[in-house]
């Protein structure tokens, strides 16, 4: 047996969650409903027009091992902060939450701690823009092989693709993954980030990938086409497994032989945030209970819909007592 | 007309607020319900044992400030933090809220900036445990002459007496606001509290103050009663007002003339941080609105039940609405 159902690699990153009404983003030149990169300049300039804040540990593929690891799942994560005391919150919330953390950058490095300002309009959409800082250095020396190598899943997050030394990274990490029988997982995390690093995405999901998490956006993007359908079917075929959310729609599961659709529960939309990562995350921890695919998704629904219904990207229920409620 | 409405001046904390059981209380020796001061090294014991965080930007007489601001007042706060990420945040959304704000402390200080583990149990009752850190060095240096004699009223918080510069900054900041015709209100904070500073409590209460903020526990330890009435008694002869808060029962208002009981209204405590210093917000509010005594005990009940609606010591609905709802 490994000792871990899920290893995530990803930015690091706390959360600045702010309310703003529509005129705020375009006064400010925030575009809505993305993840836009900024500089510290910019940081410093949006912060300052930004109302009051509230802090929370976010980063996407952190809060899908956060999930993983609520559900039961036995996780680690990789993603480098600075030894400052944003990043002691970011290492303390991961590790309370039971999943292992250790990437602590130097304290000599210039680089702060990362940070996403999330602001989050009335309809609960969110606009983000990220100071990717400390998190953006992460390479390959920050890859602890015999962790990737002793782990059912490897999750890798799309937004890594931002670092100068992600894919050397990545490739590392998936390297000692594979050689210790273990599976690769990706999530496109944004279409923009698709756009920005399409062929590094398109090689990495045809050689090495056996599951792949997007939304709709995100896979349409990847296959450059405006059909979901198409991009359902090119994805079937380049991955073991698909598994696609349509926001309200809920999500499709694609293989080789068969596709899923699983509904997701009506709930009122309080802050989008973290909505596909918690998906990835319920799917994740069924996939690794042995769970049929639909029951997977319809995991991933619930968990989607329990952080969409609050502030923040991190559940606040507890998520197996809303499993057990849907007897999943 | 005075630049300020309300000065305040208290501790500066940011809130690492995080769920537990009663039983997490126990074990890790955390009393229920009241503030404990904390060392560094209990802070990290603490901290190592709780589960994931929110942090909010914190701090009672901060609290009341932010509140009056969002009222409409013209406010500035004084409380010391220092210039570390932590501060930045503290700093930040005090402005954004529109207080004006300027105590950062030396960098080369060792103090980093002070916080307080807010641990909300089930019943939305909350235990916290504060390291002081930077804001308890808040000494008369820091004390603006001319900011405290520019407002209306002076706002002091109790807990502020756990500081070794605290009666010096006190008597510098008041001597300036009656030189400048300002008044004194100060707000007791805790029982314990006054239970360690009783005489100085006392001192500064029937010297200098023309309003006492208290909730019914501390109004009887500062006088040595259990008899509320008896309480409220000495309380009217020794202040011009005084409004004390009484939990789910409301408020009383006490004059040399009058008691006036003023209902709250129902609501479902999720996290009862922060409600007496949103209470003072109201009043105070209310006060220098021109509005008589029993609308200015409304208003802080009002604003209250708000606070305690959910997670966090800092407004999050639009306090201004919820007055107008109520036809305050």
């Amino acid at each position: 047996m490994k000792r871990y159902n899920v290893v995530g690699v990803g930015n690091a990153l706390v959360d600045v969650l702010s309310h703003c009404d529509d005129a705020f983003l375009d006064a400010n030149g925030v575009e809505k409903g993305i993840m836009t990169l900024i500089d510290t300049d910019r940081a410093k300039e949006l912060y300052g027009a930004m109302g009051p804040a509230k802090e929370i540990s976010g980063g996407s593929a952190a809060n899908t091992i956060a999930g993983v690891a609520m559900l039961g799942g036995k996780t680690a994560y990789v993603g480098k902060v600075r030894d400052d005391q944003l990043g002691q919150i970011f290492g303390h919330d991961i590790r309370a939450i039971g999943a292992d953390f250790d990437t602590f950058g130097a304290a000599s490095d210039e680089l702060e701690t990362g940070r996403c300002m999330v602001l989050v309009s009335p309809d609960g959409e969110r606009s983000m823009s990220t100071y990717l800082g400390m998190s953006e250095s992460l390479g390959p020396d920050d890859i602890d092989t015999a962790m990737m190598g002793d782990t059912e899943w490897l999750y890798l997050e799309g937004y890594r693709f931002d670092g100068a030394q992600s894919v050397a990274a990545f490739d590392k990490a998936i390297a000692a993954c594979k050689t210790g029988g273990g599976k690769v997982s990706i999530t496109l995390s944004d279409p923009f980030c698709v756009e920005r690093h399409r062929d590094a995405f398109r090689a990495l999901i045809a050689n090495h990938t056996s599951l792949l998490f997007a939304n709709e956006h995100e896979l349409m993007s990847l296959y450059q086409t405006e059909e979901l359908d198409e991009a359902l079917a090119k994805c079937a075929k380049d991955v073991e497994i698909g598994a696609i959310t349509v926001g309200a729609k809920g999500a499709y599961v694609v293989t080789k032989n068969e596709t899923i659709h699983v509904p997701t529960a009506a709930t009122k939309v309080v802050d989008a945030t973290g909505a596909g990562d918690m998906f990835a995350a319920g799917f994740l921890a069924g996939l690794t209970q042995g769970k049929d695919l639909a029951t997977c998704a319809s995991m991933g629904c619930v968990a989607a819909g329990e952080i969409i219904s609050h502030i923040g990207a991190r559940p606040e229920t507890d998520l197996n007592k809303l499993m057990a409620e849907r007897g999943l």
